[in-house]
């Protein structure tokens, strides 16, 4: 049994650790609010939950079942039941995972399940242990602030999963390698995997805040609405992520083949050089008993001198294929889009001469 | 005529292996709960079924037609028509089969009828053997646990094919292979069949859940509900396992040129090193009569020094511009997207500061 | 004026022939049910269906227009005017080609439309001849009998089409050729023609079926929702080809670069053996004067010697790198998604301990 | 001021060249049908058309201004503004340019702008000088006509367009070329901008034939609902070249890959064979005192036999190894799809023998 | 406290410069027109919103918080709040960056802020300075000419990527290279960010235009759905952009890979010539003691013969198999899809005949 309870009376006291026969009388006086923290909830718990406050069998088992869930928002008509997901900071994978938070929101109180720890339920906790704050405005309010935490807890995640796009976007033009191809992958995956959360969960948010549930209030519905905007940039951001991992993922392979071109034409360049000469050299290696160049005085200089020449008009030639290059040269480099001040000022003064307004 | 029929009496007591007779007296009293279970539909179970049930005779047809239907609801007013798919595990394919159900739901009845063994289906009939169970709360609830253990069955697949993408996301990077890809297309056709299977039966139970047939009662919705909750997870590991598959083919073509591109380096650097090295020798394997450093005492040491010196400043040139690399190292390996508990902690103090609630 | 006309009087004969004044009669009786079938519709039919039947302008163009027309449905409030179109088994050209069929259905009369010989009409022109079956029940049931014929005749294509995909996803593995490029060309062409087809009709086919139109009774209904579950199947098969033909493209390339890399192994192994050691036959036939190995009595066995060991060692280390591979073995084969019966069955024995049914 | 009108009379003259007085007492009238096409339309033009016709301030600034407008329809109760795109016939891109006609549509009134020559609109006036017929039935026909035209004018594009997604389909199987590859960006630009504008312009149609605005009569609104389906056509065409041209793209890496293979073949064959031959001649081309071999009366052409010997094999096993083949053969070549008749005919036999009707 | 504020008395005086009590006064008079600028808003700034606005906590921590916010509408029944993004011209980054602007839009009031310096506000209030225009009409023409000139700062940078699109179209055919590659990625990511706040900020007009807000007055709203269809190019204009960008990455491979193609020849080629002859040399450089050909007179000038005519043999063949050209020849160049003139005229007249209009 791993529950914190949390009770602010009518009176405006609050109290902290409350027991379970205590959290049974808060609920039934339906009065002041209530809030229990259930930490990696076992079957007791449940049994516990289906006792004290009646709640329906299948929400339940969604909370001491320790399969995922996908975020969802059931009505019971007494109660709201709301699977959401935050990151999962505790989380030891190379992927991004997700961490599920079930919240069951009364009138009179706000019962919240998780089963790996969080850090924004944790600060909550404090925040309500420093001075109640985040209680003293009823039941919706409180489900908001644990919400919101969870929410812009993914935040971080996502930031650092940006510096690491960027860093990737650098990597795959300087230095193609495994390594970055393995990052790419990693880094997709983990923006499908956030995709997958937070798109459903816009729609609860969106569905919390437009006052289709009596239970928020709809001075609260406007806290909704702020969160369902940062989810939206939250969704913005992981696109973008997303965005750039493709990119990347379709620019690897033309720098791979970029750099293979290259090692081919120093292949190519070595043996259009040297094979010819190379069979000149063994022409005058042959034995045969008539050849008369290898009795003249100069042959084997004017031999020397043909192959120097050769060697001279060959890499002049592919050096004007531009097959070769002194110097890589990666000065080029514009900001592509600027545009001059003129022309954007000017606008301005046209909007006036044409405008009838 | 392959088909066993129970029957619950309306007394509560639960009667196995019911004839035809029996089956259409049953249907006739309006009473109980009747459940037939046909198995390997025969043109004869088909008469059966319009004779006894008055059942439609293109529904009929679809169960005794062994060609696969789509997933499809139809309501027939006295009685829905449903047709769902889980997997067979009966199926020899290297691909992922799906297998049909069909079920008719009346006020007091339920009939199934399947073509390939079905484990789930087996395994409902063993529970209503022991101790009739699930038939005690009703023809919806009869239903709803036929559907439900069908579903479910879908989950060890989805895992075993999670495990299989797992092994060729890793094996890809390693050592990308022929038989790599043909797994890899392997498993992107399951999900895809998979997920032509269940995206319309997500709609159908949702249709079901939502108060559309007056035969489901409001208390079965909620568990109606669960199902679809299922699907909806089903579908998001399968449509993740399709990602990984999708990254994994994307990823193949890289990894190839990657290996390519140093096949194409051991040889240039071999031909890089060796052509040039084999002119020189072949210049002095020339027989000219007059080659003044064959006579030089020091001439043959001096060719095989300059040789070495070659050999050294072209293997530093190629190891400079990280052609050759010693030892491959593959041990970076970061995890990537994790964050400070500090920064997460600390947003819940920034949150209480500017919070106004 | 090539038209066959039927006309099953009230009383319930079936005459055939009927002749251009015969068929104004019948029409103006508005009684029976009449069948007038247009073979390769010329100007003058189009008058003949303006003459008598005072059809739409615009609607009889289409009928004598050759060009193709997209599937759709007009309601001219007296009659509706559909055009479908079926696969055209005459066409001669490699990549599947569609015929269209344009029908007039009233409430006594169904004109039926095409410039291509097909099967499907002529298969019900045949059953009419027999026993004037399908003209028994009504104008509506006949017209579903022509597009039901239509539409089934689509599945022996799309089972060839799906033969072929199989086969090249065989071949693509086993032996890309240029000739499985074009293939899958053809194929992915055929399976996107199809698509543009088979997806609007689905729709007019359910706007038929839901009771959109009075001229369809509601008991003809359910037989056009059974035409609906045939294109739900055919786009169903359909996606799938095109998924396979997709996949298939997309493992071309890999496969390629595959073969590719072998090909560059072995002139990169060729090369690595046999360069250096040309050089050092090529350094012993160097003519200098003063080179003591020559005289060396073993010295020719000696560089025999060297040879045979850097053979070996190179062998033995591109062996090792797994470079040289002694026999294929494409032996490993898995079916890779069985699940164990013990796994299913085991699921219904959870289900039983924790259902609260 | 570069404009054309035409005025059809209540009485049924029409005058051409109708000045601009006149056409203000025209419009003023409120009777006949007056068409006023303005080509090249000025900043004078705008002022005539706010002054004559009261139309809106932003309307006319669409036709003023010669920036490209997306498709759109404007409902300013006294009559609609409307413009559509066809295709510039006079655009010397070498990708298809679209052409701008703005159409302001009254009760007895039509302005027409466009600012490119349009053969459309020069037919249209054609064939009002002729015999007047376009203006007989009033301005909503008019307005059908000219919208036709412009339509049906993008179809001997579309055909040429399909024409060259042909022959690039062809040439990119037989002899890929850069050029074949710009051909393909340039078609697939074309389609992408064709389709930018049909898309809008389906929309347009689509709500101009369903009786939204009553300044289309019920007559005119099957008229309008046949180029609807003109444009799905269109639409069905551009998408079909626009799949050619993916397809063709994605081809044309595989069959360069494919040729590349070809040429690593050539040089590894050359390689094998060569290689290993020109060692054996070094070793025997080398200098030591004591190589027995050489004094043997058959060491040459034994060494000559084994060389014979090795080329053969080598030869013989790449053959084998299908590296080498004598004769291209392409002539195998299936019709892939067709079936056989039998089959067609066969399902309405089955059909016959099943069916209930 | 960076603010600048107008003020239009209900007598038509425009007053500059209004200090904050001012500002206070002027809001509580509900009459006259306000606008208040602020620029890079602080927490100050922030309370004095509050206070003299008393606007909404949420929305003002909008406009003082410095992240990036999706653009969105909030309808506080009071008055609007609406965030918008035009482009950033300050932004140093390669890549587009948006700048935010925050507009509060009341019924005798308009607030805006932003944190970067934008030129559109920048130019609006140099006309207001001028003669007070924009703010004459209301409020709802005064948001409307800051959104206006928003949304027209962005074409000059669409127009400028639009030239970077082509320059890098050209490039990729002609010489395609690592820097090409960059200014695509680049490219395509500022093409998805325009994306990302186009197409939300084209449902926020259009909200804005279809009178869904009594704030905007119906006369107001046309000059709102001009900024739509405003937006509607953008947003044409940026997926133009982006098709281009993709089309562009999908050939630089194909064409990187053609370059590779001719490098493998030019290899191939050099190594099939003279690999052979190269061995022929070594042959006759053995040093075996019998070898007739050796003693003949003309041996040595035959093997230079059969060298000669070998050569001449493979040069001929490569050129037969199109491996060698002779001048590149990029001439042939086709303007592809125009069509005659007769064949467009063509179809007026074919409508003539065949239309019953």
């Amino acid at each position: 049994m791993a529950f914190e309870a949390y009770y602010l009376s009518p009176e405006g006291d609050l109290r902290r650790g409350v027991s379970e026969t205590e959290v049974r009388a808060a609920f039934e006086s339906r009065r002041g609010l209530l809030w229990v923290d259930i930490f990696e909830t076992t079957e007791e718990d449940g049994k516990f939950l289906e006792r004290t406050f009646d709640f329906h069998h299948l929400a339940v088992e969604d909370c001491v079942n320790t399969e995922i869930h996908a975020p969802k928002i059931d009505d019971f008509r007494d109660y709201l039941f709301v699977v959401l997901h935050g990151v999962n900071h505790m989380g030891e994978s190379e992927i991004v995972e997700t961490a599920e938070v079930a919240i069951f929101l009364g009138p009179h109180f706000v019962v919240s399940n998780h089963n790996s720890l969080l850090y924004s339920v944790e600060g909550v906790r404090r925040l309500v242990e420093d001075d109640g704050r985040p209680m003293k405005r009823g039941a919706d309010f409180l489900a908001h602030t644990l919400i919101d935490a969870l929410i812009d807890n993914v935040l971080p995640t996502i930031d650092k999963m940006s510096d690491v796009a960027e860093e990737v976007e650098e990597e795959i033009i300087r230095n193609p390698q495994q390594l970055t191809l393995e990052t790419i992958m990693k880094l997709k995956r983990s923006t499908l995997r956030m995709h997958r959360v937070i798109a459903p969960q816009r729609e609860i948010l969106n569905r919390l805040s437009r006052g289709e549930f009596p239970l928020i209030t709809s001075e609260a519905q406007i806290f909704y609405r702020d969160i369902y905007d940062h989810l939206v940039r939250i969704q913005d951001l992981n696109q973008t992520i997303r965005d750039m991992a493709d990119n990347a993922l379709s620019t690897y392979l033309s720098s791979v083949a970029n750099r293979q071109n290259e090692t081919m034409r120093v292949l190519s360049i070595v043996a259009a050089i040297f094979l010819p000469l190379t069979l000149l050299a063994g022409i005058y290696g042959m034995n045969f008993e008539c050849m008369p160049e290898l009795e003249w005085k100069w042959g084997y200089f004017a031999v020397l001198g043909v192959m120097g020449i050769v060697i001279a008009v060959l890499v002049w030639r592919f050096w004007a294929q531009n097959w070769i290059r002194w110097g890589r040269g990666r000065a080029r480099r514009v900001r592509p889009f600027a545009v001059e001040p003129k022309k954007l000022i000017g606008y301005i003064e046209r909007l006036a001469k044409q405008s009838h307004l």
